[in-house]
Parts: structure tokens; sequence; C-alpha cells
């Protein structure tokens, strides 16, 4: 009897080529379905890992989650040491779950916490290149929390869409948006949390409310540039090193949401 | 008129070959002599840059300061937008003085003030792998506090010195330590204070007070391991990556500690 596993990971993007499987690249997918198959001794068929959604290139995640089946059963302990012991050093377990064979790692997702860091400095911070966006123009807090509540609810987000999205309908439900600023880090913080999000959906909403925050927007831009449905209305795209995939949650697993 | 500058540098050394120019590799005095002579219009001869001391591959820097003369002096504010405007993203100018012909980065030097950054989790977390060394045994804080307090003073530092060291002496003052835990990040940090260190010291001092913190040597061992001036005594060394030169302190300079 086969056993199906529910596993969180973490991972710096920095040195991936983003999630999903590309020819002669690096990325967490090839990595992730290398590693279960040795630890299940490479079996035949190969076993499959199932992601929730991809992160791009330099994208980062605190709580990615992944499913695979095992021909044989291992005690998700034993199985958590196992991953950990041969992950590369830029990927790490956070939780391992055995879960019944309904769960879906894609198709069961009830929604994502995102969260976009922007480092507000005149010039680059050489320890925060990979780990935030950088903005070097003034912004306003109040006008970027202000602006980010016009994109709660639903809406159609065609103008929030990259060139390359297959999504069927553009439509998506945005449960709630944070702005805050960590004036001693000079950072702003943006957590996004939705029933799901598009290809580049997050970077190109930031993107617009840094233009908002710094006044080359007006802060009430937002439901015009939704209306729109027109991707030249919003243009430009935040910086994949400032994105980090926070959870994702289950209709079943509400509870456990995988921060850390 | 020529005009001296010291500069205060910052930099990420993951992608650096460390401090000194080597050839066929990217180091921060090469990236340095390179930047400088080019805002200098590529001057013959060319311009010289000075460190206060070399960092190893990987070890990182928020006050590593330099000096360099400009046969045609340029004002600092310019000169430091110039320099960061050239910079790499893994480097970047903390502050820029025109000070007079008597200061060498090195050779007028007072003392050094060195940060490690230990963290100590079961495995490495993927964000710090190149900004912690990792232990992953438990260790005792005052146990190290302890030990920590025998390093302080003037010592014959050999047994604390990796071979390849060019010092004409191994005597040395260290004029503080200081040890403590950010539990909530599950790091400790450790920060020495000397007239100078040896090549590898502060990393051979921090491996031997994880080696007491874990148990594996009596609290009291570092009078013996001093006393003995046999480096195969210390043995073990502290990775790079959780290594950062802090301050460099100078005689007339002592204010500004450059601390960030």
């Amino acid at each position: 009897m086969s056993q199906r596993y529910k596993v969180v990971i973490e991972y710096d993007g920095t040195d991936f080529a983003g999630f999903q499987v590309q020819p002669h690249q690096r990325t967490v997918e090839s990595v992730l379905t290398k590693v279960v198959n040795q630890i299940a001794k490479n079996p035949q068929p190969a076993i499959q890992v199932f992601g929730s959604g991809r992160t791009d290139a330099g994208v980062h995640a605190h709580g990615q989650v992944i499913h695979f089946d095992l021909p044989k059963p291992i005690p998700a302990p034993n199985l958590r040491l196992a991953l950990n012991s041969m992950f590369p050093l830029d990927m790490a377990v956070v939780s391992v779950e055995e879960v019944d064979d309904t769960f879906h790692a894609r198709f069961s997702t009830h929604g994502k916490r995102y969260r976009y860091i922007v480092s507000n400095t005149p010039f680059v911070d050489p320890f925060k290149r990979n780990y935030t966006g950088h903005y070097k123009y003034p912004l306003n807090l109040d006008r970027m929390q202000t602006a980010s509540r016009d994109l709660i609810g639903e809406h159609d987000f065609t103008s929030f869409v990259a060139s390359g999205s297959q999504a069927k309908s553009n439509i998506r439900m945005i449960y709630d948006v944070q702005v805050h600023e960590r004036p001693e880090d000079h950072e702003f913080v943006f957590d996004f949390y939705g029933s799901g999000f598009l290809y580049n959906q997050v970077r190109i909403m930031v993107a617009l409310l840094l233009q908002i925050g710094n006044g080359r927007r007006p802060v009430n831009d937002i439901p015009r540039v939704l209306a729109a449905k027109d991707r030249e209305e919003a243009r430009e795209t935040a910086p994949a090193s400032g994105l980090y995939l926070e959870s994702v949650l289950y209709d079943k697993h509400v509870s456990d949401e995988n921060n850390n």
C-alpha cells in the first residue's frame, strides 16, 4: 500500500531557475524529484512530485507545499530526517505529514499567502540584494495602505497578469492585503492573502503600489486599472528577489498555515 | 595636488574570492581598483587601493576601510555617489572622508572589531547558509561566556593562527570578547575587539568556544591551549560565512567606529 505525504518546504530561490522542471536547469522540482526517488531507492515507475504551484527564478518560499506517494511507507519523522539530510543547503523541510489520497498539493488549495519585501534605500544594500526588491525613490505608507484596499475582493485581474499565463480565467479573490513599514530596516512589507494568484500577479501589484506610494500614480488608480483589463495599464513588475511564498492553505488543513 | 581618501565599505563576501587580488579571481581589491581607476579616468601610473587587511573568501564586511589617492581631487559626497553607482550590487560605500597623507588604511589601525554569528539548528537554514556558521550540537551560553574571558588580554596566539600566516609576531592584544544569544533566531553572536588578529584567528577562537559550549572541552581549556603555542591544540576553524569585519579603528578616528 503506497502512502501519500504532504511536505512543507522552504527554499532560498536565488540559485534556482524557479520551481518547475526545465531542461539543463537547477529547479526546485528537479531537486525534489531526484531526492524523493533516491530515498525510495529509485522505484519504477519513478515517483512524481506535485507542488502547490510554480515560483519563478529568484522567488523564495517559507511554506511551499508538495505531495508525493511512496510505494513503501516511511514514518513521517524519519522521512523528514531523510529529506533534510539529502537536500542541498538552500532547501529545507518545515514539516512532513501523512495524508490520504484525496489530498492534492495543487488542486486542494484553498488560498495562498505571499509576502513582498521592498528595501527603500538610495543604493542596494549588499546583504539584501537577493532577499528584497529595491526601490530608491521615496514611499508614502498611507498612500500604499489606502490604495491596497482597492485590491481586496473578487476582481478580474487581466491588467495584472504577465504574458505567458495559461490561466483559463483571470478572476481571483483577494481576501486581504496588508502594508507595513519597518523604519529601522528601511523596508516596506506587503502581505497578500488570496484564493490564488496569476502569473506574476503579486509582483505586478507591488510595482503598481510602489508607483502610487511614490506619487507617480493617483492613490485611487487601482479601480481604473482593474476596469481597463489591459496589461499595458500596469506595465512594471517588481523583481523576483523580494517575493516569498509564505504559506498554502487547504480545505481540511486551515489550522496549520505553515507560517514560520 | 593629489588628495587621499579614507573610504568605509561593506560587502557580502559570498561571491568574492576574498579581499586580496588573485589572478583570474573576483576579489574585493580587484573590483575596487578597477572602479577607482575608472572614476579617475585611468591615470598612469594606475591608482593603488590599500585595505586595512585581508578578508578570506566568503567573509563579510560591514566596515572594511580602504584608502587611495586621486591625482585630481573629487569632493567626498560626489566620490561617494560615483563609487556607489559603479560598485557591483554586493558592495556598497558606508562613508567617504578626505584625509591627509599620513593616514594609511593598514598601518594606522588602532584596533578591529569582528563579529561571528552561529546558527544553532539541527539543519542549515536555507536563508542563513551564506551569512552564519552552522553548528548543530547543543550550546551552553554560560560556558562560552566564561571561557571567552580567558582570551582577553595580551597573549601569544600561536595556537590560534592558521598555517600560511606571514605575521612576524603572534602576540596580539584582545580588549574585549562578548558572547550573546538570540534565542528567537537560534543564533549565538560572538563579538571580538582587539589590536589586530592573525590569519583565521577569529574563526579558530570561535571553533574552540563552540567545542567548550558543547562540552567537548573543559570550560577552562583556553589558558592551556594558549600556553601550548601549538596549532594542533585548536585544530578546527569555523566557516567563513559567519564572519563579519565590523569596523576598523584608527588613532585619530576613534570616534567614528563605522558601526551600522
